[in-house]
């Protein structure tokens, strides 16, 4: 069921001579490390290689979730984007260097594994639920055992502290990034029962006139570091800024059947 | 962190004596139990009262979950629907007996949390996203102190195991329960990048149907019993019979954005 290989204590010294590393793909969680399950924890604690996504000059999201857990600079490797919002992400710049970025990162991953260390990589929320892990992970799944360990979603963990349930009986709910066109936007959330908008950072006006136009705005509630320190809910028609940080989303909860 | 509350060794008689216990919805995850949380696994061994839903004359799912957790039946209470799949969700009388049914199984919950025990609800996946404990929580959150625990949701277990990120770059994914008309599943799945199709059951001929007329039959994962055993993950189009138990679902993975 855990998938993790011994250490140390091998017999067959042959075998263990070409036998490689895994590669892990940890679901942090949505910010509080109680919400890790008992599987990531147990890897944290346990992989001699542990990647972090970051900005540069500025520390990781994932590895802040991990501050409880682990704290051994020489496990750490910390991977810090070319861009993260300097560039349109349709940009040919931004997609050419990303993909340079990702190529390098997998090639010293590969490194490790291949002198058969096991990699941790941390995601934020759930690896396969818009994760940067996924680039990786696509770049070294054919050549590596890979083990994904699903984790609590953001949203989960925001709709949990906002209170409020979802999604009730037959109710669709919609997931968007708010990086998409205002039509897009309000198009999709016009056919919808509930909604989480993602990835605010500077398009919560436009994720406001969006609402507004399909008639959500006065359901619509902004959640920002849910289950974290500095946790903040609030109503959106209540919030008179628009600023909006990497921990944060705005949630439509349905209002589906309630026996 | 926690909000667990001590359950001996108070000081303060006459403080204990007024304090009622507190309502836990606790998420169990996809089904494997090392995808519990560290919270959900400490509730789990210490409260006094442990809830779970059930078929009439069968074990509950969720109780499953914690078969590798505890084995208690002093602190074990079922919770049995009159009706699962005997009527359609909208006939009056499935209406009326389930709302008969979670009024008094509150009831009974607030007997205990009125004599200061804690009341632990076990939810699969996560209790706020489509789970029988918000009919629960609706009827007792304004009477007692309330905890949910978010989880890994059973669809992160499926795309996870199905080795298939949901979604990519702008993706926007779309929670369809199979539940509804078929021209209400055909027009949300052409309105979409990625989609999930849960809450199977005898509706899968209509799934496919929808899945078809919107152009995603190619691409649709059909998962079973994601994270556990008896697991089965298949291309839907591959899948020669209708049968889809409790755990299984459809997904149909973005194609998002990959520098």
């Amino acid at each position: 069921m855990d998938g993790l290989r011994p250490f140390e204590g091998e017999t067959d010294e042959v075998t263990r001579a070409v036998e490689t590393g895994t590669l892990y793909g940890v679901g942090m969680g949505p910010g509080d490390p109680d919400l890790l399950t008992v599987k990531a924890l147990r890897i944290l604690q346990r992989a001699p290689v542990l990647v972090h996504f970051c900005k540069q000059g500025k520390r990781g999201n994932a590895r802040g979730i991990a501050d409880a857990i682990f704290s051994d600079p020489s496990r750490e490797m910390a991977l810090a984007y070319p861009y993260t919002t300097e560039l349109h992400p349709e940009h040919p710049d931004y997609v050419s260097a990303l993909a340079t970025f990702y190529d390098e990162a997998s090639d010293k991953l590969a490194g490790h594994l291949d002198a058969g260390r096991d990699v941790a990589i941390l995601s934020e929320g759930d690896p396969f639920f818009y994760g940067s892990f996924m680039h990786l992970w696509r770049r070294l799944k054919d050549r590596f055992p890979v083990d994904v360990i699903p984790g609590v979603t953001g949203m989960s963990g925001c709709w949990t502290r906002a209170g409020t349930p979802i999604t009730w009986g037959d109710d669709v709910l919609t997931v968007l990034p708010a990086t998409l066109p205002l039509p897009v936007l309000t198009e999709r959330l016009k056919g919808t029962d509930a909604a989480v908008v993602m990835k605010l950072g500077r398009h919560l006006p436009k994720v406001r006139a969006a609402l507004t136009e399909a008639g959500l705005l006065s359901r619509a509630v902004y959640v920002e570091r849910g289950t974290m320190a500095g946790e903040r809910v609030i109503p959106l028609e209540v919030k008179a800024d628009d600023s909006a940080p990497y921990f944060s989303m705005v949630l439509v909860p349905g209002e589906g059947r309630r026996p």
